[in-house]
């Protein structure tokens, strides 16, 4: 990355809270000063902003991002085919280099399509970690841990557990986070689930499991646990404001109003619900009743990309399409979902450009044919703009893209190494 | 636009009917030889295929392409106010300027991204057929007809229609062709309904018409003519295998037989469907049934852009949701529907690459992060690729970008002629 103690970013459209012409003075790692008064002296780097659209870094609240390997693998097929006899064989052989791998060209793409910081869920979580320092993104990060109901497969991941904490949280200058991540109540055992929940207390750290995703989860669970999922999880303690819920479809009436009590965050994946037909998840109704909400891209293999553009898009026209109201989710509130309500649920210091926060900005560019006419920048970014309009990204303050080039990254390498290597799974 | 009289892509990955590797020569305008054994000496002009994916030009079935110039006009509103407050008081501005600049600058977003042909309704269809000349790219142009049950008004607008057949069908060595476009049936008599289905057939022309796109609509018609709109257009005559139906959401098991039966070709719709919140159109369904679906972008306004990738992705998406199952429309599926089904819908000899066909192809960059790695170039194409991948384009045997280049049209100096007079409205 490059290395600046402080950058301006001069003269442009800046889209946050509002949407107003100014100038940005980053010092260090922080937003230091916005004004329209600011002059290229200020700064030892200048990033004319000029025909840009600068805005929040977005925030990627749900991932599996080393699943970039498994890029179409198992497309069109019913969910358990999908995982039985595609996804879960490969995921076998996966290893600690080829997690990394994996991790690196995620970034790589989620770095080119405007992610700054991502709260992701998988294995051999030190080689992201490692990824994500060399790559100088922001992430969350948490180990699925998956007991299927086995005490000793209980005490094992619980460990594996509480060693990534030790050897990952506040790390790579702060970027990193761990959460605690047990995978969800159909693969957790209670115990594991409520084991979990005290190591996130004890250490204040986010919980990050899957909620909800599928009516046969639902059933399974009303079957098992003669309750729905997100009462079943609030009635073992699982559930309060450090909760991200990856999902969330098939919530009811009465689970709404827990997880608006609880102050637990959601995480919506568009694209994931709706490539493995697992539902529409209430979003405008979530929205409505005050309930915290975040986008995420799921895995790759069921998305097929991370391009977080892409998913405010559908987030927003999913609502409309399926409540027949073309006023629901509105552009700005499908903004806020993507920024500043991602950096809520994941408890980050982000996701709006304002003096004190935490300097993950992207500059996009709009002298491209399908952001003309710029009549209405926010606009532009949620219906027309595209992953690939992305210029420069800032993360933590410093640069990790200027001019679609990438600075921490070799790009054309590290799609080398994958096409090579991806087929060992 | 480069005039060669030969050009041979070379060692490439085609997707077509199937995947392969070979080489395309093509002479003229058309696709002359494709194997695995053509040399570089064999054209004028050679185009490096290796690391990109070689497929047909896209075909959007369904645009008002001018409406360029109402990009970010009204979103999030509905459809009556979009329409009443926003849409029609800026396009009784029109002036057939500013519809050449809008056309100009959509036919630089569409070859950027991929599409080779569209299927237009809109108004001084002189000014788009121009662009369409300058540019190089292929179009079935239609002036939309609304005679809002006035007779006079009737009157005008077939002549209107009977002119563009003289200035424009057949022209640009044959890459335009005229189509008559009564708007729909709530905004056109009976008689012009009829009307134009005369001239169409006399002329040999396809007849484009909007066909249930709202509930709203769909009552209207029950109320107005007792019967369902493709019934009622079925009981004048309108419908055969030359009509073109954009929308199709709300269509009844007894229309689909008539679509069936009479050969009618659907426009599907999915960004604008979704985004004016009309509805989900049963494209599984009309699949099922055997009937012709391509896919559209519609107007910028209710998109907002063109990129026919972000489309076929939708067109798959929101099925699977829909129907809750994640096994409908597969890859195939859904690229037929922007490639050969789209050229069956407009009657035109593209849409497939194969000896003998029209030379409209594209060449798709490979070598970027969301689209590696690459075990299976059709999934990634339909679920990973952005619009912007496509790396070169060639139309009626004529490349119109290369290497991310336009061939034929200034770009930034239409955007900024756009972004001057795009306010006048």
């Amino acid at each position: 990355m490059t290395e600046s103690n402080s950058i301006l970013i001069k003269d442009t459209t800046i889209i946050s809270d509002e949407t107003k012409k100014a100038s940005i003075l980053i010092v260090d790692d922080t937003i230091q000063e916005i004004s329209t008064k600011l002059n290229k002296n200020d700064a030892e780097k200048v990033i004319d902003g000029t025909n840009k659209i600068t805005m929040p870094g977005l925030i990627n609240t749900h991932s599996h991002v080393a699943m970039t390997l498994l890029r179409g693998v198992g497309d069109d097929q019913s969910l358990q085919t999908w995982l039985n006899e595609y996804i879960w064989p490969k995921e076998a052989n996966l290893n600690e280099e080829l997690v990394y791998l994996g991790s690196k060209l995620a970034m790589a793409e989620m770095i080119k399509t405007g992610t700054t910081t991502f709260n992701d869920m998988y294995f051999y979580v030190e080689e992201t970690a490692k990824a994500v320092d060399e790559s100088g993104i922001r992430a969350v990060l948490g180990y699925g841990m998956i007991d299927l109901f086995d005490e000793e497969k209980m005490k094992s991941e619980l460990k594996t557990s509480e060693q990534l904490i030790k050897s990952c949280h506040n790390t790579c200058e702060n970027r990193i986070k761990v959460a605690v991540a047990p995978h969800a109540p159909y693969t957790c055992s209670e115990e594991l689930l409520v084991k979990s929940k005290q190591l996130a207390t004890k250490n204040d750290l986010k919980l990050h499991i899957h909620v909800s995703e599928t009516k046969q989860e639902v059933e399974d669970i009303a079957k098992d646990k003669k309750e729905t999922p997100f009462k079943y999880l609030d009635n073992i303690g699982v559930l309060d404001s450090n909760t991200i819920a990856a999902h969330g479809v098939w919530t009811t009436a009465d689970e709404m109003n827990i997880i608006k009590e609880k102050g637990v965050s959601i995480a919506h994946n568009p694209s994931s619900n709706m490539k493995l037909a697992s539902g529409i998840a209430p979003i405008a109704e979530y929205l409505e009743k005050g309930i915290n909400v975040g986008i995420g891209t799921d895995g790759v293999s069921s998305n097929n990309n991370l391009d977080m553009f892409s998913e405010m898009k559908l987030t927003a026209f999913l609502q409309k399409v399926n409540l027949l109201d073309p006023r629901v989710l509105p552009t700005k509130d499908t903004f806020d979902m993507a920024t500043k309500n991602g950096a809520k649920a994941l408890g980050l210091n982000t996701g709006i450009i304002e003096e004190g926060k935490l300097a993950d900005i992207i500059l996009v560019d709009t002298l491209v044919p399908h952001m003309t006419p710029l009549r209405n920048a926010l606009s532009n970014i949620i219906y027309s703009s595209l992953g690939t309009d992305v210029d420069t990204v800032i993360c933590n303050g410093n640069i990790l893209m200027e001019n679609k080039v990438l600075k921490t990254i070799n790009e054309q390498e590290i799609i080398q190494e994958v096409n090579e290597r991806a087929f060992e799974l």
